[in-house]
């Protein structure tokens, strides 16, 4: 079972297509509305099974929307050790157990410190765990995160480059079947090593200590 | 001397003014561009001090506009270590070493890969001695660099949020006249601490070992 969440971030930044599979394919997902995120998707005409946040700078009209169609509203108001975007993956978590996949929507275009709070996410002690569950997407990017092992990459369709991101120091990383190659790297700081490629429609890549991200993404 | 570096990110993240001060103030600067951020200058009227990029993609108008208006090229190709916007601040530093501030623009808003790369260019080796004199700038977020030390912040004019973001491990982190206040935090991995806001027109923080991201923001 996979959850989406949407959070706040611009419209704009949705994937072209967000709208429509959203809605076409809403009852096959776990619906997790943050902020003006549950507001959208009341929206879209999707209720969501939660929706959190405080609403304080919603309109009347938005909230009373989130009260109609949400299943359950979680308030953000007594948590304000976290933000709503990781709120809504420990509540996604605490509720829906049988999710294996979490999908964030709305994450990226906005205020920068809110970006990285979510690119950082797996990386709070309460969070790694779910490292490999969460995803982010975005009209022209697609983030997931790794923890030490060996993994297999597929191409996404329509993207064309592929980036490594050691979030933390990061020993023994190898990139296999990659344009540019790397061989038992460390790192003792986070760097982007971005532009990389793919050769076909798979790589490999390893690492034995650290937390890596990966970013597929297009221009 | 100031510099201002353009890279290539989308117009549409450019501060809200830019075309009209830096036009207004072109003399006032000294100005880089990176691959289409140097075409954008041109076509903004302001022939870049130097040219960075191998301009690949460029059009042969925009080749050709480049080569009239601009200083100095230097080809990134046969510098595939670094990024264009690494580049752009590694010759700014080499041809105009009086230059004592780097302000970057077209950093954000498009693929996440290059905007982590530019977040985290004052973690590298080479760059980590540069990392107080450069910012970036976008329309709604205002990003420097601090390393270890006390500072006193002054709150940006139309800026409402104010984060404080470990990029690596820190240590003895204090906050002080901000709405949530801190006393000597450490923090072993990257978070963004964000949406913490002035509660004067002034702001002090300090700490005792790593690399400290600020960002003011505004929604």
């Amino acid at each position: 079972m996979e959850a989406n969440i949407l959070v706040g971030g611009p419209k704009q930044f949705w994937p072209t297509n967000f709208e429509q599979v959203a809605t076409e394919h809403a009852q096959d997902f776990i619906w997790v509305g943050a902020d003006q995120g549950a507001v959208a998707l009341c929206e879209l005409g999707i209720s969501p099974n939660l929706a959190i946040g405080d609403f304080d700078s919603a309109s009347s009209r938005d909230q009373f929307l989130v009260q109609v169609r949400a299943q359950k509203i979680i308030s953000a108001r007594s948590e304000k050790d976290y933000t709503d975007t990781q709120l809504a993956v420990l509540m996604t978590e605490k509720y829906f157990p049988q999710v294996d996949k979490i999908n964030i929507y709305g994450a990226t275009g906005g205020r920068l410190d809110h970006l990285l709070a979510n690119i950082f996410l797996v990386l709070g002690p309460e969070f790694e765990h779910l490292a490999t569950k969460v995803r982010l997407f975005d009209y022209q990017n697609s983030v997931s995160f790794y923890l030490p092992g060996e993994y297999q990459l597929l191409k996404e369709a329509q993207m064309t480059y592929l980036a490594f991101i050691p979030l933390t120091a990061v020993k023994n990383l190898n990139l296999f079947n990659t344009k540019y190659r790397l061989a038992k790297a460390e790192f003792d700081r986070p760097i982007s090593l971005a532009s990389n490629e793919f050769m076909e429609e798979k790589a490999h890549f390893a690492f034995s200590e650290g937390v890596v991200c990966v970013i597929q993404s297009r221009d």
